[in-house]
C-alpha cells in the first residue's frame, strides 16, 4: 500500500471494523502453546474470522488444520490453500455434492453426522462416487445442541456402522460444548471441559469396543479449550472466537477486555444533551443485533465505548440502536458525567460478540499500534 | 437465465433468502396508492431493500424519489439512476467529501442535521465548494432518538439560520417516529402518525415565520404510513419495511403474516426426537441476532416455520439459533405434536425484521409463484 494514501484511524470512513494485530497474535499464540502443553492438535475454528489472512495466524500450517460452519468457507479456505478442513455443522445430503468437489480437488474435507439417515446418505453417495467421504460422529455433551449421547450406544453403533460398512469412512466423534457458554463461572467451565472430554472419549470406546475405527476424537469451544485441564483421549480441540475475543468472553471469564482485538470504529454525529445522549453512526448494522450479554451479570448492551486508542471511557455503553445510528449513554446506575466529545470525534466500540460483529463487515481494518498497517478483507454467504 | 439450469425451491443451496414477488408487488401497490389518496408524495426508505431491482418497483420513477440510511447506498443508487435521495440519518462532516462528490455527478442528494454545529459545518464546506448542499432539520417528535424539538424553536431558527445564510441550503424538516414501532395497537399508532405529523408541521411553521424558507415537510415509518390519516402540511412520507413486511409488523397489526414477503429457506438436518427438536441449517447468521418480537405480546422467537410452499406449519417456531443451524419446535404451550419433517426436507422461515435478515444475505431469490425466476443482488456496507 502506498504510505502516502494510506488511511489513518481519523480519516477511514465509518462504521469499520477495527482489528489489533498484536492482541489478535497474543490470543492465538497462547492457544497455541495451551494445545501444545496439553498435547494435541489445535483446529481452529475460522468461522469466526472468514478471512484467509487471519486464518493463516490461526493455523499451525498453511495447509490446516482448521474447522468452518459452511461450506462457503471450506472452498474459500479450500482456494488459499488450506488443505485439512472439518465441516463441523450437521450434513444435509443436498451438500454431499459440494463436499465431492471439494475432495476431487484434494481436499481433506470431513463431514459430521448424528444420525443413521445421515450417515446412510453419506455412504451412499461415497460409494456411487467410489470415494469414500470421511466423517465424524456428533456427540451431544450436554443436551445443548445436535448429536449422540454417549450412552446411546446402539444409535452410536449403527451410525457409526452405516459409515464404516456402507462406504463412508469412519473416522472419529466430535463434541461441542455449547453449554459452557452459560457457565456461571471458571470453576464450572472447567466442569463442562471435563464432561466434553469424557463424554468425546466414552463414545470413542464404545465405537472401539465394536471393532469399529475412532482415530479422531474432537472437542472444543473457546472457553473448554482455555480451562481444560486434562485432554486425554482427545486427538483435536476446536475453538474460534479466542481469535479476538469479545465482551461476552470478558463476561464469562475467559478473558480480560484488554484482550478484545475487534472493535467498529464510529463517529459522534450528534447530542441529546437533555437525556444526556451521544449519537455515533455505529447502528445495529455496524454491531449486529447480537446482545449475548443481557443475560450475563453485566449487561454491556450493545457495546463498550473506547475513546479512539482503544481505551475504555468509565461508565459509556452503547444503550441502543437503529440500523446506522447508535446512541451513547453512561450505564445505567454509573456515576459521574457524560465526557464532552464533540462531533467528528472518533470512538472505537468493543463487541458483545466477534463472530456476529464481523459478519456485518467486508474487511477488517488492521491496527498494527495506531497505523492502519493492512486491509484483509472478510467472505461470507453459504 | 437459461431455463434448464434455472434452479428450484428444492435445489437452491440453503439457507438462502426468498423473496415474493407478488406480495411485494401489492405491498408496494397498497402504499403507493394510500400516499397518493393522502396527496403527498412517497419517498421509499431503501434501507430495507439494498437492492437496484426492488427499489425501482418501489419508487415512483426510475430517477426517485428515494431515502437511503448510508452513504454507500447513496452512492449505489445513483450508479443505477436514481437522481433525487434523501441521505437520512444525522451528517457526520468527515462524509461531506462524498456528499459533494455525488453532487457533482448530479445528483439532487439532501442530508440532514440537528445542530448548529453541524450546520455551520456543511455552509462552510458549501462556501468552500461553491455549491450549496441541502438539508432537512431533523426533528424530535417523541423523544426517540435525534433531532430538535419543535418547541425548542431558538435552536430550530439557529440551525435554519446556520444553514440558509451560511451558504447551505435550507431545504425543510423531517422527522420519524419511532416510537410508533412500540406501539400497543393501531389507535395508538394513528395517534402516533399524527404526533410525528403535528411535530414536524409546527417546526416548518416556526421557521417559516422567521422567514426561512421550509418547501419540504418530511416525516414517515412503516407503521405511521399505513395508518396515519390525514397529511395536511406533509409534502412527502419515508417508509421502508413496508416493501416486505416481517413478523414485527405482523405483530404490530401493521400487517397480516400473509403480506411477509421476505423468507429463509433452509433445510432439515437433524433431529432431537427426546427433546422434540427438527434442526435446520438456518442458524442467527442466515436469520439475523434480531429478537425484536421478544416484547411483543406473540414472542416469534427467531422466526416462523412455514413448508416449502410458504403455508405456516401450526404451532412450529425457530425457537434458538447457533450460527449456522437453528433449533424448530413446538412454541411453548402450543398443543398438538411436532410434524414428521425428515433429514432434506425445506421449509421456509418467516423473519422478525426483514431488514436486519435481509442485511444477512447477498442476494433474493426471487419466487414468482413457486418458480425461482430470478437472483436480484443486495450490496452492503457504508
Amino acid at each position: 500500500m502506498n504510505r502516502k494514501t494510506r488511511p489513518t484511524l481519523d480519516s477511514l470512513d465509518t462504521p469499520c471494523l477495527l482489528l489489533d494485530e498484536a492482541r489478535m497474535e497474543a490470543n492465538i499464540e497462547y492457544m497455541k502453546a495451551r494445545m501444545r502443553r496439553l498435547g494435541v492438535t489445535l483446529r481452529p475454528h475460522l468461522k469466526t474470522p472468514k478471512s484467509v489472512e487471519v486464518a493463516r495466524r490461526a493455523m499451525q500450517t498453511p495447509q490446516g488444520p482448521a474447522a468452518v460452519s459452511t461450506l462457503q468457507e471450506a472452498e474459500q479456505f479450500a482456494r488459499a490453500g488450506v488443505r485439512d478442513i472439518l465441516y463441523a455443522v450437521g450434513l444435509s445430503p443436498a451438500k454431499i455434492d459440494r463436499v465431492l468437489a471439494l475432495r476431487a480437488q484434494g481436499v481433506n474435507l470431513t463431514v459430521v453426522v448424528d444420525s443413521v439417515e445421515a450417515a446412510q446418505a453419506l455412504a451412499s453417495r461415497s460409494r456411487a462416487a467410489g470415494a469414500p467421504i470421511p466423517a465424524l460422529i456428533e456427540i451431544d455433551a450436554d443436551g445443548h445442541r445436535a448429536g449422540v449421547r454417549p450412552e446411546q450406544q446402539a444409535l452410536l453403533c449403527a451410525i457409526g456402522r452405516a459409515l464404516h460398512e456402507g462406504g463412508a469412512e469412519l473416522r472419529g466423534v466430535m463434541t461441542h460444548a455449547g453449554e459452557s457458554y452459560s457457565s456461571p463461572d471458571v470453576v464450572a467451565i472447567r466442569d463442562m471441559a471435563e464432561r466434553e472430554r469424557s463424554a468425546a472419549v466414552r463414545a470413542a470406546a464404545v465405537l472401539r469396543e465394536q471393532g469399529l475405527p475412532c482415530p479422531v476424537v474432537s472437542v472444543g469451544s473457546t472457553p473448554t479449550a482455555m480451562f481444560a485441564e486434562n485432554l486425554e483421549g482427545v486427538t483435536e480441540v476446536r475453538a474460534g472466537v479466542y481469535v479476538f475475543f469479545d465482551l461476552f468472553m470478558a463476561g464469562l471469564g475467559v478473558c480480560k477486555q484488554d484482550d478484545i482485538a475487534l472493535s467498529v470504529l464510529t463517529t459522534v454525529i450528534g447530542h441529546q444533551p437533555e437525556k444526556a445522549w451521544i449519537l455515533v453512526d455505529a447502528g445495529w448494522m455496524a454491531m449486529s443485533r447480537d446482545r449475548g450479554t443481557a443475560n450475563q451479570a453485566v449487561d454491556q448492551y450493545y457495546g463498550l465505548v473506547c475513546d479512539v486508542a482503544g481505551r475504555p471511557l468509565p461508565g459509556l455503553v452503547l444503550k441502543q440502536t437503529n440500523q446506522e445510528q447508535g446512541i451513547i449513554t453512561l450505564r445505567p446506575g454509573a456515576t459521574g458525567t457524560l465526557p464532552d466529545l464533540p462531533i467528528g470525534t472518533r470512538l472505537r466500540i468493543l463487541p458483545n460478540h466477534a463472530c456476529a460483529t464481523g459478519a456485518q463487515h467486508d474487511a477488517y481494518q488492521v491496527l498494527r499500534g495506531a497505523d492502519v498497517a493492512a486491509v484483509w478483507p472478510r467472505f461470507r454467504g453459504w
